[in-house]
């Protein structure tokens, strides 16, 4: 009986994601399951009515899809980790991580939790919706307070 | 590295035990780690405001401790879990998994979740409380729709 074949590795860079995925390429390596990265970048929603907000520069949202790019590859390449495996994605975050694990029939997805101080989890208050909605096993990964 | 060598696995007897056991045992196996069992019993309150309520056999707990025990010990020779690896508990079941779960410096504690329809974990309400509270990592082990 295989536990798990499949992994994904739903990543924020705010947090520790080299742990994360140290750890999450040391479980793929030891139930020999395949390792898949996934990160998502919220849209800035922009609304008239708050036009006394400061303009956001047009290139915002490149600028940042680009640097999450750039952050996603390094971790790619430092754990080996093919780049179809490797998802970056333009959404709601919760809905994407859902959407990705049931896409790649994903049957284990990890992510980072702080504990103590509740389940912030890497991913912010999209967490708690992963863990409601997934359909797999979800495994909540803790992270030291820093 | 290792990355798990004390896993605890919370049950309730409401939910698919045997399932959770079989797949503890085979993530202990995988890890090369130990398995240990936690169920807890809650205590049955009873107020004298609502002594209108049908009273309650006196042993009614009693009954309830044993019967827990006898599933406990099922499992267990099931598994091969050795008896001091086995708790059964009396008190606020979030408290005394963490408390078992600290005290036997376990690194990974697993419970059964019932996904899509929220974090329905066999523990019920009290699962969150353990996700959020836990310093060790924690897998929720999705439980199919029965």
């Amino acid at each position: 009986m295989d536990l798990y074949r499949n992994l994904l590795l739903a990543i924020d860079f705010a947090s520790d994601a080299n742990m994360l995925c140290q750890r999450a390429a040391k479980m793929a390596e030891i139930h020999g399951a395949s390792l898949s990265l996934v990160h998502v970048v919220e849209p800035i929603v922009t609304d008239s009515a708050f036009d006394t907000l400061p303009p956001i520069p047009v290139d915002f949202e490149d600028v940042h899809i680009q640097q999450a790019r750039n952050q996603l590859d390094q971790l790619r390449q430092s754990y080996d980790i093919p780049e179809e495996n490797t998802f970056l994605e333009i959404g709601v975050t919760k809905h994407e991580i859902l959407r990705v694990a049931q896409e790649q029939s994903i049957d284990l997805l990890l992510l980072g939790s702080h504990g103590r101080h509740g389940i912030e989890l890497l991913l912010g208050s999209t967490a708690n919706a992963v863990l409601h909605h997934a359909t797999c096993d979800v495994l909540a990964i803790h992270l030291k307070k820093q």
